[in-house]
């Protein structure tokens, strides 16, 4: 059984199998655990999530959910009373901006994330105040960005099996790098940290992803503010035209020297739009 | 903005860039889009996923969630009276096996899937009636699935962002082999399809998955009775100690003549064990 040796890495023993050779090994793998998330003393969600940092996670995912406007809202998040594992209780100021509780139903289960939500029209959240900032952003950079995200990615390194996400500057600095089982918990924490953080903004970042782009990672970037999305990976058709419907840039595939922008990509410098 | 050309891609324009080199070209990408699944009546719940073969992701997770036991507890499955697209309504026989409106809250975001379960507790299933059967496979049969699912992949071959589920006999025949944006939903279409089919039955197949393995997708698998799991990713800690504690066989990082056994070594042939 997976014996829990560090934040986010367990240890397992394994047979590892190469042609006639068979050979028991000690292997690591990402932690994955359930997360209860509970606001002003109600359960609102279950996920299973690599553990730590589940304060980011909490605000991340209230904030991509339009359920608060940012860190402001929230009057205190930590473990509860008990210290129990595998909680996190918000405290809001003056509850929630929408009543969560009437409007969904069971669950789903999809990678995507979209889940729970009762009826199809509640899909798509509403539109936050401030339209994504656009940006100006130099292919090579783009480029980079995958890059100068891997060399933090340490639970990757030493499990091959998790999400990251990082948040660039539109300048190109790295300011929040955080690894999850789930891509969507990935972005929650990542946005998250900014909003905790000394500039409790993540408006205008960039974010880096390791995997693919869903429509819900583009809700979320759109909710949270950010400018672009830069991923390793293929967008789906609902995440290119929410994107484009919120002008965000989103480019795709980007790896060995190219990638292709499926939106906003007026923001990609030296175009024929320049 | 996407166009759907085909079940399961669309068409969009996009900017690819390549060094200096940038050209407005047409590209594919999968579709995605929200499934409300209605059960005798009743919203249950939204996932996103690649329109098709809905009927058999509607069986597929009712299995396995345990809500009901085969297609037997199925009256109807299908588009709902109106016709309206992206809800598929099924009628059971006798009602669900436990009444999910009652134990579920809100839902969560995480590719692991396990969502809207507003208690820790109900993370785990009951276990099934039956366990998984033992099987014994070859290491050459292990290393030879994922090459042999490869070429059923046509979503993948033509956006290069889609999951798939391949299912296996114990023997290597392939039976089933579905796409979709969300992994889970894959294995949901591919175990709905044998449930629908001739046999009925998807007990003691092989779940060849092109990437990771959650939690959850080992829950699916031990709900059907699947013998096993061979993916091309690594699983995650509490995939592993579920597939343990249920005798389930799970191969990871099934890829360049080798892979790791997490769990069920001993249903591999010619082993330290035989």
């Amino acid at each position: 059984m997976p014996e829990v040796i560090d934040s986010g890495v367990a240890r397992t023993w394994i047979e590892r199998v190469q042609g006639e050779r068979r050979e028991l090994v000690r292997d690591e793998v990402a932690v994955e655990e359930p997360l209860e998330i509970r606001v002003d003393g109600r359960a609102l969600a279950v996920t299973m999530r690599t553990p730590g940092e589940d304060e980011e996670l909490a605000v991340g995912f209230l904030v991509g959910e339009g359920l608060i406007a940012g860190a402001a809202d929230v009057a205190r998040v930590g473990p509860n009373a008990e210290l129990e594992a595998n909680i996190v209780e918000v405290a809001t100021r003056s509850g929630l901006r929408r009543d969560p509780f009437a409007e969904r139903r069971f669950h789903m289960t999809s990678s995507c994330g979209v889940c729970g939500k009762g009826a199809l029209e509640q899909v798509r959240l509403e539109v936050p105040a401030r339209p994504p900032a656009p940006v100006r952003v130099e292919p090579a950079q783009v480029l980079d960005l995958p890059g100068r995200a891997r060399p933090a990615q340490d639970t990757f390194e030493r499990t091959g099996g998790i999400h990251a996400t990082a948040l660039f500057t539109a300048a190109g600095e790295l300011v929040a790098l955080r690894e999850d089982v789930g891509r969507h918990n990935a972005m929650d924490k990542a946005i998250g940290s900014l909003l905790l953080g000394e500039a409790g903004d993540a408006a205008g970042a960039l974010a880096c992803l390791s995997g693919r782009i869903g429509f819900e990672l583009v809700q979320k970037a759109v909710m949270a503010g950010l400018s672009g999305i830069v991923a390793v990976g293929a967008p789906t058709s609902l995440a290119v035209e929410l994107a484009a419907e919120h002008g965000l840039l989103v480019c795709g595939f980007v790896r060995d020297g190219s990638f292709n922008v499926y939106s906003g990509a007026e923001q990609i410098a030296g175009g024929p739009s320049t």
